[in-house]
């Protein structure tokens, strides 16, 4: 219900600012910008054709809305918008923004582009971009936010709440971070510890001493794992010295948990691991399918010849073509159903290591028994459907549809933890790579099967 | 590498239990109890078979630390857990936990079991339990803090400030949410605005007026949407009437993206939705994943009699049954990647209602690029593998994966679409249904196309 609610405001929003386009109403046009929350901003520019963006884009002031608006644009809008945009306008933009933000933009710019609107910062704000943009992509010195600031441990409550106060830069401010003599990271304490202690309370006393922190280095998927865990608001970046330098905070965590799982829904359909593909032209599209097609039509050839092999058997008895999607078909289902289990289950830290062997046994239980039970359903369906055909024809497709299924669940538990054993991401393209698996296996089989049972 | 080392922890954690749990180490294994976080004993529990698991749980006390635990355990482990515990003793660690872990908790026992357990409550919380549990699963109502406390707009930010340290059971205060005579909520202010304003400040003139809230009937995947699209670390839950009657919190909206995720990528694959099923047995397993599968054999029968039909087709020409795989299972892969670009785009905000046709549109043009690319290979190398074949058999198979590749990206486009306007879920299925279509249509369209066009 809230949904459409919600869904309907964006759709009066994007109808105004239709009008007001077509109006040419510029004056109205910028007021609107100001009403509209960024984030509300940056759905409705998903609506507009090219020239409608540049349109409102060009009016939008430099101001720190606007920047807000474009760190919550899709990467493929923002480098659309920007692509003409003169390094003067980006900076002044740039300089409303806070570090992590501004080098997320720069990010989705063209290297040269990008260059140059540098250049046009502050040396101060140049080092810290550069720093930030020198860090892996996906990692938590990439996503850090670095408006942090330490308290000493020896301060008392009075002070740490004067030097809170005084905090202009850190909006979200949800843990204060402890440190020793030497600057290094000792404790924290929450901001109600503080408000409800008698003012001259050391820091040291309230403090609690083990802080989960990460290194800038850590990939984001693992930071957004301690953070679900623990339910934390915010974790601490530490150098190699145990300095705090930089937070990574629960709403960029949200949106990583959010990235993650679509990167692997995509990757696993074999369809690339582009979040953004739906805004890509049908070329681009098409480009990032094409690959993992590729795979399978190599196997659908291999599974040709196989199959062109065995001519001889269709001859005699013709009717062992009419089995083969079905066998092919269940074997692929039942493999993406346990693939999909497995590669889920280690993204969301169910499956440990130490566990496949225990988790492989299972599931080829699983496929006993469903290959058992439609094993024997396809073989009395083919029992009575081809009466005149061999008599062993029931038992050759029921053994290879239930064999069929066993390699399946086989083949679909074993290759994610294959891949993730070689540090591979376990959800690359396991679909296709199953199914494709299961086209040859399950046509060999049948053919092996059916050329020993049967009277050729 | 932190990943590693976070593992590494809980590996040493795990060793450290089992051994304790051998040498009947009671005294030792409390102290490792106590020092250990809830939440990582909840994950250290996976690894315990349900003797283990009953032998540390026995020695729990019933305190704050055991009831945070037992919410942070997957459901099917706090039921079995929970299953011959005393109702006695249930009750005493639920006088441990806030209203909503206390349904959460109740809500994973048999009813027989929950209501001996309410009984013994007080009848306050008997009634507040009463009231959660009657919201919808999966709602607003059903995940919401009531822990909350409003504030008069009349007020001065010193009362403000006042009021807050007097509230021990709102850990997790973020935002002062702020009233007017009708106890309607009108605004909310940052903890920061108020440490940071003059004293006497009254808090209408700090309060920002425009609130995003739900209701509690709205669904958690709607809030969870609000929560990360405007970054906020609560969202206020208002009564008809709108008064402030609960809070869901950023940490309980972690859990649920990552637990739709884990329901949408089980669903799409029609392996059910329980997102526990790696903890679940062979028998529970196999009947989760036993319905989409029986519907994919109805496919694959409706697939035999197809061909069944075309038997004199094949009996002319036999290399037609080889490429059956190949036409079947690219347009499989093809139609998977469609529905799960689309599902995810869905599940992410990234389709909204109005933008159906022209992204049907695209899938389509991608699909002839794809399919004809695919088609023009495998036509080539049908004619020179079956150089003696029918000449037209290179130009049958063409059209044939070409065709299918086309329908398929149609299908897996088409259905997601279809299912949400018509209200269900549209991640249910969609991989079984997809290829189940395609293995019916393409095989059907295959020997249509052969049946004009081979000389037979």
């Amino acid at each position: 219900m809230r949904k459409e609610m919600f869904d309907h405001e964006i759709t009066i929003l994007r109808d105004t600012f239709g009008r007001l386009l077509r109006r040419q109403a510029h004056t109205n046009l910028i007021k609107l910008i100001n009403k509209t929350h960024p984030a509300d901003l940056s759905i409705v520019f998903r609506y507009f054709n090219d020239d409608e963006q540049l349109q409102v884009f060009n009016i939008m002031k430099e101001n720190e809305h606007t920047a807000e608006f474009l760190v919550e644009l899709d990467d493929t809008l923002i480098a659309n918008l920007l692509e003409d945009q003169s390094p003067e306008r980006i900076a002044a933009l740039l300089e409303q923004a806070p570090a992590n933000d501004q080098s997320y933009i720069l990010g989705t710019l063209e290297d040269e582009q990008a260059q140059s609107v540098i250049e046009l910062l502050k040396t101060e704000e140049q080092e810290e971009i550069e720093e930030l943009m020198g860090y892996p992509e996906d990692s938590a010195g990439a996503m850090m936010t670095t408006d942090v600031f330490t308290l000493y441990q020896e301060s008392t409550c009075r002070d740490a709440l004067k030097t809170l106060q005084d905090q202009e830069k850190a909006e979200m401010v949800f843990y204060l971070y402890i440190t020793d003599e030497d600057d290094g990271l000792v404790g924290v304490a929450s901001l109600r510890a503080l408000a409800t202690t008698p003012s001259d309370t050391l820091l040291k006393d309230i403090m609690i001493k083990r802080v989960h922190s990460v290194r800038p280095e850590t990939d984001q998927e693992d930071v957004a794992q301690i953070v679900a865990q623990y339910n934390y608001l915010a974790v601490p970046v530490l150098d190699a010295d145990g300095h705090l330098i930089g937070l990574v905070t629960v709403d960029d965590v949200v949106d990583v948990i959010r990235e993650e799982a679509t990167e692997d829904f995509l990757q696993m359909a074999g369809a690339g691991k582009d979040r953004e593909i739906l805004l890509k032209s049908s070329w681009e599209n098409a480009k990032a399918r094409l690959p993992w097609l590729f795979a399978s039509w190599i196997g659908g050839i291999i599974a040709v010849s196989i199959i062109g092999r065995f001519e001889y058997m269709l001859e005699n008895i013709i009717a062992l073509a009419a089995f083969i999607p079905v066998i092919i078909g269940m074997g692929g289902n039942i493999g993406t159903q346990s693939s999909t289990i497995i590669v889920r289950g280690m993204a969301t830290g169910r499956i440990k290591i130490g566990s496949e062997i225990k988790i492989l046994m299972k599931e080829i239980r699983v496929g006993l028994i469903l290959g058992g039970l439609y094993g024997l359903m396809l073989g009395v369906f083919a029992k009575f459907r081809f009466i005149d055909a061999d008599p062993m024809l029931g038992v050759v497709v029921g053994l290879s549809i239930g064999s069929s299924m066993l390699i399946a669940v086989t083949v679909g538990t074993f290759i994610p933890m294959f891949l993730r054993k070689i540090d591979i991401d376990p959800a690359i393209a396991t679909g296709p790579f199953v199914t494709t698996s299961i086209d040859i296996l399950g046509v060999l089989l049948y053919f092996v099967i059916a050329g020993s049972l049967l009277a050729i």
